[in-house]
């Protein structure tokens, strides 16, 4: 890619922006401190790790010979400092804070301290278990907790210039050369959750060094290589017992390292894992032109996309294992759909229109974030959600214990705080998913208020999406060559005209994509979609969905809750024939386009008949059914929520 | 209860006797004594305990010094041989079998010489921790032990006159009686599993000695006395970990401990446990006159059937704890609904119509049978279902983790043996369900042909039921005083006629039993039951079953299998409308009668088409649906399977 920049200017969104600068990064500071009294709830009933502090911090300084005391926490417990700090660069890059930067200048310091002669750094290993370094792959997170820091670090550095955040950097990345790779010596192994290989593929971009590009490929490559490494590695210490802080092990599936991945058709396993390996994949399949590694991630993204994702772009059908379970299986109450697992599809996704410029890659994008990631923050910005149902009873979460991980209202914090510094590095880096520069096509993917700066051309994209499809983009070629621009026609959008300099201009769909050839100079490219609410069905092999509704508008799903519509939401019922109309609250839940419609809801004959009766004690009587977009959903207080609706 | 004796005649609970006699209890044997090569499985994929082999057996000969080794196994594994044992009496008493006889008689000595000379008996402590003996009672199951091991031995005496088995268990009982109890200086405590409660008070009424009845009293008033119980109990011994074979640490609900059980309104936790309490509970309240026990029994009674029970007669509605979660929770395809759960509820069913002469105790009684514990067995009586589920696709227990427990075929046998042995026991003693006498009546709860012999009356009962709900009862009075019979008049059942001595008889339904007043001598009373297939629809507030139906016939819940309608039964509507039609098919399934309606079935327009469509990609066409009675699903291999139907 070249040199292009993008400032993110719709208003919106930089209200989260300045949510995440003034509510989650100073809170996030305050919990990895432990500074803060906060109710740190289990992420359900049979979470074994102790979360009553973060301590994360702390552990640093413990390894950095600063303070005395044990490690605390999960083993990959780092990574919320390197998440913390990633958000940090992207905030600093688009609203400058002298104290924030010295702050974080602090932190780069106290890691660079923590980080052994070697290169090696993990808090976790270097204070508690420094023998099993490297010995627990398939457990430790060292690995993937180094990615984190690369991402971090390259982040830091492009915000600040900070020099020493890419000397830890490097003298880490080359730490991880010497000590993996083909070569007789090295170890031959992956880590069990794929993230190092996106940190290199980033370090590998800011630097072209092809070492690093190289180390990513290998630690793709040799995943699933042997599915006994893991097994044989644990024989090389006293093979006792889990980690302080690990993961109990797994079957195979939910580390990806039952087949090779390029050989591997089906998302399988964690989901978080399965979509950062594939973001890894996508992205060296792309830069090491790899036609073998470029047609696993499209059968895995088919697989996705077509048999295993919620309507809310949300994945991982299963609490155990926090991953996917088969084809069409979709349960609407019992499901994962972990917040970072979205973020995780998202960042494959825009990995994948590096391979293909395919519209599809941005609406699954655009329908992850508008949906299951925005979905994992209270409009406070203050609560977070890792778990995201499209269907709750609030007491089935509190009295059924195979439910406990379905929270009704986002707690403060969770003890394992993966999702949250996962949704500020997205909220705050959003500009970099706009557009994409591929094959000399500038590709609009997000329709989002912002400024563009290319070497070549320059976009001032206004819309206030999706409120409303209307969008103008001002486009300067600063070349004589003609600039090609791709505008993405939503997937979900029937109806759409285009003008340019003011005239009609017939729209060509090529895979999702509008291309309109810019001239040399400024010209003013207008993108008018038809918003509407819609309505959608599954496949017939969902079973949970049969019979039922879903209502979008835009690329927004929305959902009933028991606040506009009383409670036993599966009493309502929408009419097949009754228009939905749409009207701006501004207002409610920091401003919604509410939904409402006819339908009806069923009610009790006999309110007092037992448990089984032999005629239905049913009536139906008509109801007006309000809709409110998913991610706003429980921020008014515990309630029942639920997506698909049945239709009669 | 008088001196009665009934003998079932009924050739196919005959067929049942015979399967226990010839297949379960040879079976059994083998697999307590590790004599055969079967795959046992593990009843689910968290499941974590080995289960490789059963070694029961063995380890009474390890704990009895006649051979040396280690303890294998759960910590309740002794229960697998007293419940066989209590099987072999009840099969005895039924078909003498010599062999069988001089087999038992050296269980019976050898659990006699692995009896500790006070009595106590467990092997688990005897040869593994003996120094944490009752230290440990919220897991160590052995009370739970000692009460099937009363029940057993109980049972065998009254079978064979074996007289050394009253000797073990006096030698028991007193010894519990000896170390527990309110006085100072006794342990203050109820075993964590209900189960002791049952044995004593059948001590109680087989020698009529107070104490015994005094003691159960005690095990029930001092549960959940002190929620700490064992929490300070813990701090006694080293206080570490959990028993080799024990039972994680669960919520205090889970062992029916949050509350003394006189006030407790709800039927909570573990469901096997809350049966079992129940039914000692019931038991002391009519044998004590226990008003306050009474009326919790009562309020426990009504918000199971009202709130908590499955309409096959299943109780669990969560694999967790594998426990009663909120009132309307019954989802259908993640319950528990395990077997042993089922025939605890009959028995707690039976000792509930000692408090009340009311035909709903017997009501559920038969749902429960005729259900949910036949399905318990396959109809070769050599494989058996824990987890009895209203609906199970195979593929979805086989990937998703969270329905590991739902199984789609029988297995062998289960790593935790706890359901085949307590079938085999309530097959074998069907006999004692069919006849209450209470305050004077005999009180005719199941229609099963049998001959009924009294201090007073005789009772010939003839029927082919349920095939049929023609029942005629040979009564003869052998005393002056008119005899009092009532016969049960289901609650399913809208229309029945009555005949005395072949004149018409007016039937008044009193309490769900016609009271028949049988004069000296011989008479004739015939009962004649509608039996037609029926629909039936859940309460509103069960959100998993609104718009569907599930059909019965008789006490006999229908389900619809893959075998007959294919898959995807998800897609399948029964016509409000349409007549169900009834077939009697001699050579399907040992002889079931197959239920046929009108429906319709989805299929899919664009079978292409990917997982979301903004139009229904789905058309009705006709289908004929097939129905089998619920208890013989899952016998025809491995295949879909549905309780409740959508309704048209």
């Amino acid at each position: 890619m070249g040199n292009m920049k993008t400032k993110v200017t719709d208003p919106s969104w930089k209200r989260y922006k300045e949510l995440v600068r003034k509510e989650m990064i100073p809170y996030q500071w305050a919990v990895l401190n432990d500074n803060i009294d906060i109710k740190i709830e289990k992420e359900r009933d049979d979470a074994s790790i102790p979360s009553e502090k973060s301590h994360a911090i702390e552990n640093f300084k413990i390894a950095a010979g600063l303070s005395k005391g044990e490690h605390y926490g999960w083993v990959f417990q780092d990574s919320d400092v390197y998440k913390w700090l990633e958000a940090v660069a992207y905030s600093l890059e688009d609203t400058w804070d002298e104290d924030l930067k010295t702050l974080a200048d602090g932190v780069v310091d106290l890691i660079g301290k923590a980080q052994q002669p070697d290169g090696y750094i993990n808090t976790y290993f270097t204070i508690k278990e420094p023998a099993k370094r490297y010995k627990r792959l398939v457990e430790s997170h060292e690995l993937y907790c180094a990615g984190h820091l690369l991402e971090a670090l390259i982040a830091y550095n492009n915000a600040t210039g900070n020099t020493k955040s890419m000397d830890i950097a490097y003298k880490l990345a080359n730490h991880m050369d010497e000590t993996f790779g083909p070569e007789e010596g090295k170890l031959h192994c992956a880590d069990g959750h794929e993230e190092v290989e996106i940190g290199l593929m980033k370090l590998y971009h800011v630097t072209g060094e092809a070492r690093y590009a190289k180390l990513a490929d290998y630690f793709l490559k040799v995943r699933g290589d042997s599915p006994k490494v893991y097994e044989e590695q644990r024989k090389t210490d006293d093979g006792k017992g889990i980690l302080g802080g690990g993961i109990s092990p797994k079957p195979i599936k939910y580390n990806q390292t039952h087949l090779p991945v390029d050989m591997q058709d089906t998302a399988e396993g964690h989901a978080v894992r399965l979509v950062y390996m594939c973001t890894a994949m996508a992205d060296v399949a792309a830069t090491l032109k790899d036609e073998k590694l470029a047609a696993a991630c499209k059968r895995i993204w088919r697989n996705i996309v077509d048999k295993r994702m919620y309507i809310t772009g949300g994945i991982g059908s299963t609490v155990q294992g926090e991953a996917f379970t088969l084809d069409y299986d979709l349960p609407n109450d019992t499901m994962y759909c972990e917040t970072c697992a979205s973020i995780g599809l998202i960042f494959f996704a825009k990995q994948m229109l590096n391979i293909e410029r395919n519209g599809e890659y941005a609406d699954v994008m655009e329908r992850a974030l508008y949906n299951t990631a925005l979905s994992g923050m209270a409009l406070d910005g203050k609560h977070f959600f890792y778990v995201n149902p499209l269907e709750v009873v609030p007491n089935k979460g509190k009295l059924d214990p195979t439910k406990s991980h379905v929270k009704s209202v986002r707690p403060e914090w969770l003890g394992c705080a993966c999702c949250p510094p996962n949704l500020a590095r997205l909220i705050t880096s959003i500009d970099d998913y706009i557009y994409s520069e591929v094959e000399d096509n500038i590709l609009v993917n997000l329709f989002i208020k912002s400024e563009f700066t290319g070497d070549k051309v320059t976009i001032y994209q206004d819309s206030d999406y999706p409120k409303s499809g209307l969008v103008t983009f001002k486009v300067t070629n600063k070349e004589e060559k003609t600039a090609r621009i791709g505008i993405r026609i939503p997937g979900w959008c029937d109806n759409y005209t285009g003008k340019f300099d003011g005239e009609d201009a017939g729209i060509t769909n090529e895979k999702g994509y509008w291309y309109v050839n810019v001239p040399t100079g400024e010209h003013e490219v207008v993108f008018a979609m038809e918003i509407k609410p819609k309505r959608w069905y599954s496949n017939i092999n969902v079973s949970e969905d049969t019979r039922k509704v879903a209502v979008s508008r835009g690329p927004q799903v929305y959902c009933v809750e028991e606040a506009d519509n009383g409670r036993n939401l599966h009493c309502l019922s929408l009419n097949s024939d009754s228009e939905i109309t749409t009207e701006w609250k501004g207002e409610l839940l920091n401003g919604v386009n509410v939904l409402e419609a006819e339908g009806t809801r069923l009610l009790a004959i006999d309110t007092k008949a037992g448990l089984y009766t032999d005629k239905p004690n049913v009536t139906k009587v008509p109801a007006k059914i309000r809709f409110i977009p998913y991610h706003t959903w429980g921020n008014r207080g515990e309630n029942e929520m639920r997506v698909w609706l049945f239709e009669d």
